[in-house]
């Protein structure tokens, strides 16, 4: 009997690795010999790195680094369990969460830190990075990262731009001379699951500014700005990233590894799935348990649950997702090999309840749950 | 594939009947080809009479009856499928329910109206009855009752005495002259789990008084003149109720059809597994679904989930518990053939909002639980 033990983190409750933890216990409950394998799991967004560290038996390793209004902060970053792939977040350099609500300014913010946790892990001698978008508080288009990383972008008197979406319009010429070497020998793969272009309607700060802090007014100059800048990096690189798929991605970000890096863009949980280990480990598994903590008709669009379900159905393993709540429309999940789909809470209880005893009822639901799967199997 | 839906009433809620219909649905959205029995189930108290006549396709009719404080009411009572069994809840009019909670009083509650139901089924004919004693509001051992059916009970004027437990006392003596001769020609299954005597501390004065409105001094008279009257009853009929087991269920009602009544005291929910129909649906069925309000420890004493469970095991089918609310301590469940028991509540929710939507829950859950328990062996 092996079971393959994957969830999502239960995001504000729990973690995945511990969420994997507390589903083991029930599990071992019901059938003490059973092989189980714990694989953390994530989407590609917050937790990302906590999820790949924790199943991959890496490190996590910190930085002192500028927080989005260049404040000094301690940020963390993790190399995988195969001492060479480095896996950064946006958010834990320039994330959204970072800064107070009444602070929050994408004119000003910066993800200067972000390229300064590149540079120290450069500086380790890592040339292999997964780097996840989701979460900044930015709308800087990268610039930041990119002058932490020596790309100079220069106003009309020959000076570097301060920080922040707010200046991107006072560029006049970008300088690579001092961009660091090291990148183009590095490679980077980019989690996100965002298709948004650069600019326009559906562009980087007409989407996302406003969750960042900015008015309508603000949303119509940073796009302006990001107009302006794109048309430099095209004039500057040859690369037209104004309406490229994904460059819209954390506030322009997305944009600036297209244009400057070895980047390649792929949906978080088929990352995730890769480096995990998860696919060795549902080779000859009976069962996978699988969990997050809202599912419903969105979970099909990329999530951790789909995601796992979809590489264990290549192994005709069975896919079980455990859910602190489960919304409508759940039904076109079975088609991805999802069997079934049960919430972990045991009876009318708040929110707060439900999130302070998360590890036990997902250890008491997943012990039903198997009783009720291997009934007559065992 | 057979499967027998077998819930009781989600207290509150949702009936036995209605609960099994949502049930089923769920079972037939994975597998609309399997053959389903519906088994609406109790175990003896309230609900019970609802649950055996859609059990068995019975019957339900109406009386014009005194209720506990004299007043008329229309109670119902049921006849069973077999058209020869007469099911009588107490509590139909003589309930505690009929009372609103500043009217309660035990010196003055009676169960003239159980009487009077009872003698307008033997006049339709029938001879066979259930009764079951659950939620009485009266504490005057079966007085009432029997005065309706025309055993005398006078006071040393020869005067019949007046309702209620606090009338006892006067009672000098007992003329079964006018008794109703049916009686002993009847057959009377009484379903309780009360397991006190008739008197003293663990008595029905005792125990049950004061949820029935009595104070302390009351609790003393009601015992008082329930001892009183045992000892009279045993003069007459030579038999000594005092301590008998079970003769303090329903304010010593137990106790009246213990001493005047051809009647067997059962477990409810033995009598409900017996004439539900549930042994014969069972046989050969693949799984058994049951379900109830709340599920605990607790729950091992008698309750539906268990009974139903014991039965199923003895012909080697599973039985899974939905159940509104899971409590502590359900692992001593599991020995008496319940495989595994999950919540209906589908995430975060109050007590309110879950009772208003138990049929779309008991739907869902249903599904999900069938898809983990069939899945690959479908």
């Amino acid at each position: 009997m092996k079971i393959v033990i994957a969830p999502d983190s239960f995001k504000g409750s729990i973690s995945a690795y511990d969420a994997a933890i507390a589903i083991e216990k029930g599990v071992k409950k019901y059938l003490p010999s059973a092989a189980t394998v714990i694989v953390p799991m994530a989407d590609g967004g917050e937790g990302t790195m906590d999820a790949l560290v924790a199943a991959t038996n890496g490190v996590i390793y910190h930085a002192q680094v500028k927080n989005p209004l260049g404040s000094d902060i301690t940020a963390a970053y993790g190399v995988l369990g195969d001492v060479q792939t480095c896996i950064i977040e946006t958010a834990s350099a320039s994330g959204l969460y970072l800064i107070p609500e009444d602070k929050r300014d994408p004119l000003k913010t910066t993800t200067y830190g972000m390229g300064q946790l590149i540079k120290q892990a450069l500086d380790q001698g890592y040339r292999h990075f997964i780097i996840g978008l989701g979460g900044s508080a930015t709308n800087d288009a990268g610039v930041g990262m990119l002058q932490a990383l020596g790309l100079q972008f220069l106003d009309c008197n020959g000076h570097e731009i301060g920080f922040g979406g707010g200046a991107l319009n006072k560029i006049t010429m970008i300088d690579n001379r001092k961009f660091d070497k090291r990148i183009a020998e590095a490679t980077f793969i980019i989690a996100s699951d965002v298709k948004n272009p650069f600019i326009g309607s559906n562009g980087a700060s007409a989407i996302f500014g406003p969750q960042k802090g900015a008015t309508p007014e603000m949303v119509e100059l940073l796009d302006n700005n990001l107009q302006h800048l794109a048309d430099l990096i095209e004039k500057h690189t040859g690369i037209r990233i104004h309406h490229s798929e994904g460059a819209g991605a954390a506030g322009g970000l997305g944009g600036a590894f297209q244009a400057f890096f070895p980047a390649e863009i792929r949906a978080g949980i088929d990352i995730v799935i890769d480096y995990s280990g998860f696919t060795k480990a549902v080779a000859g598994a009976d069962l996978v348990i699988t969990g997050e903590g809202q599912i419903d008709c969105q979970t099909a669009e990329g999530k951790t649950p789909m995601g796992v379900a979809q590489e264990a159905k290549k192994y005709n393993v069975p896919t079980i997702v455990l859910a602190g709540s489960i919304g409508e429309g759940i039904d076109v999940l079975y088609q991805y090999g999802i069997i079934s789909i049960h919430s972990i809470v045991n009876g009318p209880t708040t929110l707060q309840k439900a999130v302070e005893q998360a590890s036990d009822l997902l250890t008491n639901c997943a012990e039903q749950v198997v009783r009720t799967f291997f009934a007559y199997k065992v």
